[in-house]
């Protein structure tokens, strides 16, 4: 069934062309080319390379729109082929998943009435990062005649082209070079000086024929260009293959120009189709990691295979310096800052699929230590304080103004208050020790962060006399509808653990290797003075709580913010605004986006089952989801809590999140923390997983009524395990002997036997 | 009645864009700023500055597109205003000819919603040729909100945007500056490193207030851009303001991008309106020499005040290096290239009523004789041999290749062989002096251009023993379907008159100053003996005749092609292609142009009227008017022969050339020559106006039977004539006491007083 690997498009309206591009970017973990519609000038383009980041005159650092060497303009005696002249007779853009290639095929009538038909397909390899290609099929229906095909490379790319006010430049065209065949594009960035160099070069045959008549090159400015003549005939389609290749001064300390057209001659020597099929068989060995299949239900089956594909894709292990952005490598939005978004959001599929990108994404943030280091100093902490937005070296990028609804300036916190991203790192770093056994990762990289940011931590923390206890004022929380707030719970006890964790891992440490902990508090300047210290503040540390001792309270005061609960629910179950009053969205307990909730399924075992329960009741009456992050988590927790049916709901809002761009903003980029969400609403709440106190894995999974049968793949120390769950049945298979338990009951899996455990 | 002076659209297609940039472009003789639509991307835009040539990699040199400085980009929340994707509800774009001034009013329904009224002015001044200047209302309709303005100056400007492979760039961007308020983007061009400086600011306000809130200055590699952030009430007009200032090194040796500074704050503090009064002032001092009044045909009316506008916009005295190309400075066809259509088709309309710049004309050739000598030079003749087209420096440019109907490569000849422009130019010199009496240019310019045109004409020569004649064989004539040919009657013709005038002026000038006499035959290595030479050749040059001696055959041969008159004529009244059974063109009698009907109007009094007559009846049947040189000429002789129903036609067909784009290819550029045809066609045809031996001016007008009234000026010698025709009387009055000829009568014309001769 291709077509469950498939993202179609069947009619072309170039208002959807931004959404589009998003939708359809190919990437390859170092690079993402957004989709942009072919043969139309009405596109944000998107060549973004991760790592590469510029300020200039911008707002902010942010992530830089290379050189756009995609763009390819089909003239028939002098008339360009533009879909927004032509009459479309026949449209279709496919995105197929499982091999990582997008299809697209058009049938235009030119303005002069010339009719062509064109297939056009695109890859950006995986198998070599710096690779990408085209093919593309031109069938001239009704017209013979002069043909000019005109490959540029567009120097001139801004960022934020929709933004006029905003709109910067961050590269500088350095040489625009003919490589005969093939042209060149080397920029660099304004601030920093990274090369780009972009080659490209095309042919075109018909019946194994060349057919290009003659060429010339031009260095237009911004622009590198080759144009080629032909002749082409009525009814006689002919074959365009686009070969690209890419490197940065990021890659290597090569003459970068004579290694990207030596890169482009090698791929032209091994053929587009060679490259395309190494290509397809990268994604194949992924695929068979990564996929979920649900078996009955359409629309989830192709939902969170586009999911998995763009999360996917927007990461590899080949670079321990970049991670993923907000919006990955898809789009301008949030200016390709990382977020906590990656390590709470997305690290779990990667941890459970993929370790050694967990790995790499991980070592960002260790290597983005000393600018965190350095917020810590600027603000009068100890410690590492990661920023809340983070581009290439760590420092605080959040921007400190933005825009409300209104177009009102607004001014930004959450660069100085939203603090729970260090306790999200070392969590994340924990997760991924805690599921791989990474020896040399934990005692090399993970424990110097846990430790660092428990450092940070007990600097942040505020002694209050009164009640002899140490709070966090003046914070946002993940919910950031309400600002400066004072002991939101999610913070204090993420940071609680970030410092019960760092002693714990110290003491181990210090029994285990002494060295290790000895150059480690050397090099953090601690000692067990502060262990010792550490331990005694963060049982002090304030965690707000209803009198029931049960329902806890988000932030303190929270409880006496106006209440006004959801009511009402749109078309797709989603909660509509009640009405305020005229209050203000602060004075109410109305949140953006999971909480509570979202720690509650962190730290699982430290909650309840009924204190769960009525936490979810609580918060989800109050939740907005105006965060694309919300839905997911709210599924996960519906699920161990009983609440079925809001769970399936929640998990199709956020496989969908960009397919129906039911945030409205998926022009701007992957909404990649939803795709992370999405994975985790499938293997956390309906795949039941989860790891317990003695690190087990658990599997308590349960699936909707209209799913014949559910299966999903995770790695868990080195052993694959394959969870398969029907109507009946549950069955799990494990490429290593294991201990597992499924609906609470233990199970030793032997070595490839899958056992059955009744629903 | 302002509908007389308007050229007006009604309705927008984008299809049209590049016609209408063609006959809305505004010119003041320095620059031509095609007149691209307001708010499309689809566009050819134009900035010509005359006498900017360069080759780089084009084929051959051409006139640069300077960089753009007219882009204005409206955004309203960062939606663009774009009329290509808005509904259109309201449209009109109108040049009013009498102000100069081109008026645009657009009523937009944004994809948004948005709704927004704009009306747009530019004009060109003719009052400071370095200025230029844009008022725009704006109204938004339907809504209120932020809004955007963004100023640009685009320097990625190539030449032939709409073809690919003949692409070429001739700018290199050198500055791009913030002027504060304003911006600059200075470039140079690439072979001769000419400067070029283009600075413009915007300001806006809406009831006496500024309405700019913030302002940002960006340098985006080839554009230097401003953007402005205002906030916009709905039903509220505000007025934005857009000034421009330009120079470059052909204007002046100090530093251009100080005084194109220093032009544009002191334009901001005369101010937008000022300066538009100031060039409406102008142009009613040129209406008043230039116009031509047709009480009673409207389409008559509006059509040769058309022709008057983009001719008059054409040229300016202020500059004796260049002259008007062939499409002027409204198009990139024919590259800018200087062809005879100047002298022999628009220079009799400067002549007549504006002497001051057709002497700048005529300087253009004296100064690129240098030029002329060398191409004489190269192709092994004598003296001074101007090229068939020329740019900035006389040396022949014409392309060697071309391209066919179908697209194939042709072998294009003019440049080799098209000699006649030698002897065009020599009586335009002579032409000019006749009717001005310039005894300056005369005596130090115009004399030495016949005399060394007529040395050339004399190496060209080639003795036919055999019937002891000279004879100019292998040559084209204006008749461009007939290649190769011996003996071409206007060529032979002309050359004769050329060679006799400069052996009289020889003569004339021994006599009358001996030492400019000498002086110049020192210069031009001219004695008696080459004058005695001259003289007894020239008799000697042979002219083919019929049998009768009164049909000219129009060269050697021409009456033995098959003979395919022409028998069926389209809608418009031209001529349909008759059958040719397999015969090319150049083996028929079919003509591209007047050719021997041209002849018989420039050197009317060595024809008899039943020569004309004879010759006119055979040749108008077999002419195609392939050239928009041809339809004026024949309505001209027309009228002198009898045939006035034809007359009507041709000039109606020439004065619509453009605005009816009968050609087909408006959006190239002005057909120049068409618009000079077009003032000759009235004053010549219609207005009876005639130079005679005795160099009398003769009125022999007669006009349609629609025409109420018919008026025209001219100047003869200094003095100002008035010319009025109605139904019954003509009128004519002079500001000096002078003879003229009415109907064959001689009258002494007292000063401002009218005489009328009954019709």
């Amino acid at each position: 069934m291709v077509k469950l690997w498939e993202i179609n498009l069947n009619n072309y309206d170039w208002k959807n062309n931004r959404k589009y591009e998003t939708i359809f970017t190919l990437a390859n973990g170092y690079r993402g080319f957004r989709g942009i519609q072919d043969f139309s000038k009405r596109y944000e383009c998107g060549n973004f390379i991760a790592g590469i980041f510029d300020k200039n005159d911008a707002q902010v650092t942010e992530i830089v729109n290379c050189q756009n060497p995609l763009l390819l303009n089909i003239y028939f005696d002098n008339e360009l082929v533009d879909i927004d002249t032509s009459e479309v007779i026949n449209f279709e853009r496919k995105l197929n998943m499982k091999e990582g290639v997008l299809y697209s095929t058009y049938s235009l009538k030119l303005p002069s009435g010339r009719m062509v038909k064109i297939d056009k397909e695109r890859f950006v390899s995986r198998n070599n990062v710096h690779r990408y290609g085209e093919k593309i099929k031109i069938k001239p229906l009704n017209f013979s005649g002069k043909m000019f095909v005109e490959n540029l490379i567009d120097g001139s790319v801004t960022n934020s082209t929709y933004d006029p006010y905003n709109r910067s430049k961050h590269i500088r065209v350095e040489k625009a070079l003919d490589l005969k065949p093939g042209i060149l594009l080397s920029t660099k960035t304004i601030d920093k000086g990274i090369e780009i160099v972009e080659a490209t070069t095309i042919y075109a045959e018909c019946e194994g024929e060349n057919i290009f008549k003659s060429r010339k090159f031009s260095n237009f400015g911004e622009v590198s260009r080759e144009v080629y003549e032909a002749f082409v005939k009525e009814g006689k389609e002919f074959v365009l293959f686009k070969y690209g290749t890419t490197f940065t001064s990021r890659d290597s300390n090569l003459d970068l120009i004579n290694l990207t057209k030596v890169e482009l001659d090698e791929f032209l020597k091994q053929g587009y189709e060679d490259e395309k099929q190494k290509h397809i068989n990268v994604w194949e060995e992924l695929w068979n990691k990564i996929d979920i299949q649900i078996n009955g239900d359409e629309a989830a089956q192709i939902g969170i295979r586009f999911n998995l594909f763009q999360l996917a894709s927007s990461a590899y292990e080949g670079d321990t310096r970049v991670s993923i952005a907000a919006k990955a490598l898809h789009g301008e939005g949030y200016k390709g800052h990382v977020f906590w978004d990656t390590e709470t959001f997305m690290l779990p599929f990667f941890i459970y699929t993929n370790p050694k990108v967990a790995r790499a994404l991980l070592m960002y943030r260790y290597n983005t230590l000393d600018g965190a280091r350095k917020n810590a100093k600027m603000n009068g902490y100890k410690g590492a304080q990661f920023p809340w937005e983070s581009a290439d070296d760590g420092l605080e990028v959040t921007p400190k103004w933005g825009f409300g609804y209104n177009g009102e300036p607004i001014r930004i916190w959450t660069g100085e208050e939203e603090f729970h991203i260090n306790a999200d790192i070392s969590f994340a770093v924990w997760e991924y020790y805690r599921a791989t056994g990474d020896e040399d990762f934990w005692l090399n990289y993970g424990i110097e962060i846990i430790l660092d940011t428990a450092k940070f931590w007990n600097s942040r923390l505020e002694y209050n006399k009164e009640y002899d206890r140490y709070e966090i004022n003046k914070v946002i929380g993940p919910d950031e509808f309400h600002e400066h707030v004072n002991n939101n719970v999610f913070t204090n006890y993420l940071a609680k653990w970030n410092m019960k964790k760092a002693v714990e891992v110290a003491k181990q440490l210090n029994q285990i290797n002494l060295n290790k902990y000895r150059a480690l508090c050397n090099n953090l300047c601690l000692s067990e003075i502060d262990f010792n210290e550490w331990e005694n503040r963060l049982n002090k540390i304030y965690i707000p709580m209803a009198k029931d001792g049960k329902l806890i309270e988000q932030f303190e005061g929270y409880f006496e913010l106006a209440d006004i609960p959801i009511t009402k629910y749109d078309s797709n179950g989603m909660p509509k605004w009640p009405d305020l009053k005229g209050l203000k969205l602060h004075d109410t307990q109305l949140i953006k986006q999971a909480d509570i909730v979202m720690l509650m399924l962190m730290l699982e075992d430290e909650f309840s089952d009924e204190v769960k329960k009525i936490n979810y009741e609580y918060y989800e009456k109050r939740t907005m989801h105006k965060s694309s992050l919300s839905p997911s988590m709210y599924s996960i927790m519906g699920l161990k809590v009983g609440d079925r049916q809001n769970s399936y709901k929640y998990f199709m809002k956020t496989i969908y999140t960009d397919i129906e761009d039911n945030q409205g903003n998926a022009a701007h980029g992957l909404h990649a923390a939803s795709t992370g969400g999405s994975w985790q609403s499938a293997v956390f709440g309906f795949g039941g997983f989860s790891i317990d106190n003695e690190e087990i894995p658990n599997f308590n999974p349960w699936i909707p009524e209209n799913w014949n049968e559910f299966s999903y793949k995770l790695n868990w120390k080195g052993t694959e395990l394959r969870i398969t769950i029907d109507k009946e049945k549950v069955g799990v298979r494990a490429d290593n002997d294991i201990l597992v338990k499924i609906y609470g009951n233990k199970f030793n899996l032997v070595k490839d036997e899958e056992i059955f455990v009744s629903r």
